[in-house]
């Protein structure tokens, strides 16, 4: 008993501090290293027949397959790619529909609770605690990620790919944090979310209740500060690699109508350029799509404005995707990931907006399934056998990973820190069952919120604040209760020490890779053809002679602030 | 503006007391007559197309198609027939998949809240309060459907159908209500509901808490009354048209595992036996399945009840009856309807079967959408369309004049009362969007407690005891709120007066043909083989001698008792 218990200790010491040298290799999370401890070997054989199959395809077509990341709002799983879930709300997405049959349907893409956590994520394949992304932006929030990071843009352009941004970053304000700062080689770009499309006089004059445009209002007499709210921003850029920012269009709400339009034209003019010249691209086409300004004209059963952005926008848009790639004979030679960015608005939506809940509880900025595990599928004709419905676990992350090991571009991952992307190429092109990863961290904000380990998931912390805070505070099975609404007491008890020893390794782990801070400065800095009001924005609002501490010392301040979602109001996420 | 009021005031009165004669006709609910008024000649013109169908079928395979109604317990919408709704639950039903595949699976399949009600419906047409069997039954009930019920087995066979059913009816103990009592020209009957497989010797010993078998109980010095809890009971009974009632098995474990795999072999001999003898047949299988005693060994990955009972039982059944029907060479002339027969059991599950909620909210027993909107596909190879996916509304009463039509039995429907079941043919023949019905009216137990048009649902009462219950309580918008948790306001508020017109022409419609009393009388009366403890069940438990009220006149009470669903004590209805 005695001899067992000592090899009962020396395995749990080496779950906990793992004495593997991992110099020049891609650093993942610790969870990821008893994984393939396990399945190391089955692995490397896999990995001996993708080379050989990627090698094929690159002989096949004298290049590495293009890349379109295409990716929306707010949409559980079950939102696209299953007509009967579609139905009882009232719309049809048939383009989306069919991309789903010929390819693979995820039923656990997980992502981070909300927009800028997920995107921050794609771009450096890292739960963005660890790079400070973890909020989301408002204007004016002098605020982005940081140059530091790697993004999946200068990962794939390192590796000689075409890398074009079109859509909706949301990943900051300030200059380095745009795309064509971050390796895209041209971007045009709407730097916050959808809800400043209310942000402009004629909304204001609509709604009359956002208060940004003061000219819209009675004077407010008892008003004693009018450097609070902001005088206005800059919501549309474009830009090249090396070149100018400017300013696009405005903050009109025609402005706002017409930007998805240039943006599918101009994703697409990149992508018949580069087929043409015969050159790998990399494109990241992540549309705004819905506005929360309703249009008159409904275009949906549901009449409500995501059914509307589906019918109008969405499905017609991957419609005209599917028929470029075909028109330009490279759909088999182009990967496709279609996904939603995270859970469905269910919290404060505006009217029609909200979708509601999928079959899982919860939704955007929820660390619950609702919030995190989202409708997204993978195409790619002749490669990704059709018709599949994968239930392996693929975390957004992965996707940075994966881009990276198709194009031939693993080599410029960087070593120095945690990746928490695992490389899901097998999933991809074997199929269902071959996926890498049966764990996924989530996290609310700075907080861990959630751990899922296969079927079984624990919330760390619980919204209930009269709860204890330490271990675990709830343990669920997602087969047998996928709402999250009946915690285990008995049928987990076996698996309580397990988790904390997960979690403690991922702590371990963070102590030796620490998390890097976002980028804070002034908004807006480089653009060259700056309106009045922006170049306004650039005044000091008050004369900062006048005030006893240096404002620019606040701008440093905040990336430090701290950050409770038990706490924080609920803006939307 | 004078005249204009006067010509709505009385198309309000005829919305409310139509002066249209119905005699020799099926009545309909009120509602029904306001589609058919608008809808009527373009039915009509469907009709005639409907009527040249059938009988090109008819001129083909020499009789009406045959038809098998295929009814289990307790699953969503969802459920079955989409396969990754299944794999977040960790389950596949590939023969259940295929049927829908290959035929047309139901988005608004509605049933009732609950067992009995919804098998009362099946069987009669009618919402169950028109009949009273709106109440769950348990050992021993004293009461059943009565035998003035004109059940859908008495309208075929008076068709020349040859009747059978096999399976669980939970209509009832007392003879009159047993299905070869009650028009089936063989019935194998499981006369209770899954519970009951815990009310035996070996569950009482395994579980000890039922209490029922008191040998294995400690003897209570507390005990008084040694009448209260049922003494034992019949579960499985067997029969013949005109012939002898039976018991079969008995009440251990054993009989419970053996029944299903019996009433299989008994159906599928059925089907054989008729389709040889060129007879068309009407078969009623609804299966027990889902024991609540779990099993060692598991066979899906969910590992609860019911995704093993899915695996093992359900799914190759479904299987064996299709290959049966494509093996007798009469697979297209025979329509399958395979449902659920209300929504899942998320109050009171036992540990595993609760499966959880679909994508609405609620469960069994509830007035919500999780309650009522259930697991649902139609099969008719040749004649269905297949890969069919129908969002028009679908009543379980529907069945009943469905089956009629497509066996020319409709002059054997009663004209004397409502028949709540509508012919929906057209959908099923002409396919989506040719359904005839936009309403369902749900009751909660006798209280109405939604009343769905189109779209909209409205909630008459709240689970909220502090709301008013007068008017309506709160109206849903089921494409942009499907789970019920937003009411509308301002939104509904030009739909609240037609509701109200819509529910006063439904009571005006009751109030004309007023509801039927449920039977009630001695249980188990004419089963000849007794065993002694059913003998000793029609023993009077006391002397009557010695009670100052006459017990028969009891049992004649019990139908009468109020029932609020508020009140009740949540059995798993």
């Amino acid at each position: 008993m005695k001899l067992l218990s000592s090899v009962l200790s020396l395995l749990a010491m080496l779950f906990l501090f793992s004495g593997k040298a991992h110099t020049q290799e891609i650093v993942h999370d610790a969870e990821y290293y008893i994984l393939e401890a396990q399945n190391g070997e089955v692995w490397k054989v896999e990995d001996q027949e993708l080379d050989q199959k990627l090698a094929e395809l690159r002989e096949k077509y004298g290049q590495p397959p293009n890349i379109v990341h295409f990716m929306w709002d707010d949409q559980p799983f079950g939102a696209v790619g299953i007509p009967a879930m579609q139905q009882i709300r009232g719309y049809r997405t048939p383009n989306l529909n069919q991309m789903a049959a010929e390819g693979m349907l995820f039923t656990r893409m997980y992502s981070e609770p909300s927009c800028t956590p997920t995107r921050a994520a794609a771009w450096s394949g890292q739960h963005p605690i660890r790079n400070g992304m973890y909020k989301v932006g408002f204007p004016i929030e002098y605020s982005g990620i940081a140059k530091d990071v790697v993004t999946v843009g200068e990962v794939m352009s390192e590796a000689g790919y075409a890398t074009g941004f079109y859509g909706k970053a949301h990943l900051g304000d300030v200059a380095e944090s745009w795309p064509h700062h971050q390796g895209f080689d041209e971007s045009f770009t709407a730097i916050y979310n959808q809800v400043v499309s209310l942000w402009n006089p004629q909304a204001e004059a609509a709604n009359a209740v956002v208060g940004l445009f003061e000219e819209a209002l009675p004077r407010n007499p008892y008003k004693l500060d009018h450097t609070f709210s902001p005088k206005g921003y800059v919501f549309y850029i474009e830009g090249t690699k090396g070149g100018e920012t400017r300013e696009w269009c405005g903050i009109e709400v025609e402005c706002y109508m017409q930007f998805d339009k240039e943006a599918s034209k101009r994703a697409l003019a990149f992508i018949a350029k580069n087929a043409k010249q015969k050159k790998p691209f990399f494109v990241e086409w992540w549309p705004l799509f819905t506005p929360f300004i309703p249009a008159p004209q409904k275009a949906s059963l549901q009449r409500g404005l995501v059914g509307d952005a589906y019918t109008v926008n969405l499905d017609p848009t991957v419609g005209l995707l599917m028929k470029t790639l075909n028109d330009l004979d490279i759909a088999e030679n182009t990967l496709v990931v279609a996904m939603s960015d995270n859970g469905p608005m269910t919290h404060n939506p505006p009217p029609g907006a909200g979708l509601g809940e999928g079959p899982f509880r919860g939704g955007k900025g929820d660390f619950l399934e609702g919030g995190v595990r989202v409708a997204a599928q993978a195409w790619w004709p002749g490669v990704i056998e059709p018709g599949q419905i994968a239930d392996d676990i693929f975390h957004v992350t992965d996707l940075y990973t994966t881009f990276a090991r198709l194009g031939g571009a693993l080599k410029h991952i960087p070593t120095d820190r945690v990746i928490d992307g695992i490389d899901q190429t097998a999933l991809l092109l074997i199929g269902d069952t071959h996926g890498r990863r049966d764990y996924v961290h989530i996290y609310a904000g700075p907080q861990l919120g959630a751990t899922i380990k296969g079927q079984y998931k624990v919330h760390w912390i619980s919204s209930d604040q009269s709860q204890a805070r330490s271990g675990i505070t709830s343990a669920f099975d997602l087969y047998n209760d996928h709402r999250e609404v009946n915690p285990l007491v008995v049928n987990a008890l076996h698996f309580k020490e397990p988790f904390r020893r997960m979690r403690a390794r991922h702590e371990v782990w963070i102590r030796k890779y620490p998390h890097m801070p976002a980028a804070s400065g002034l908004a807006y800095a480089d653009i060259v053809n700056p309106r009045p009001e922006t170049r306004a924005l650039s005044n000091p609002p008050v004369d900062f002679k006048r005030l006893p501490f240096d404002p620019r010392e606040v701008l440093d301040e905040l990336e430090k602030l701290p950050y409770d979602p038990g706490g924080e109001p609920d803006y939307g996420r």
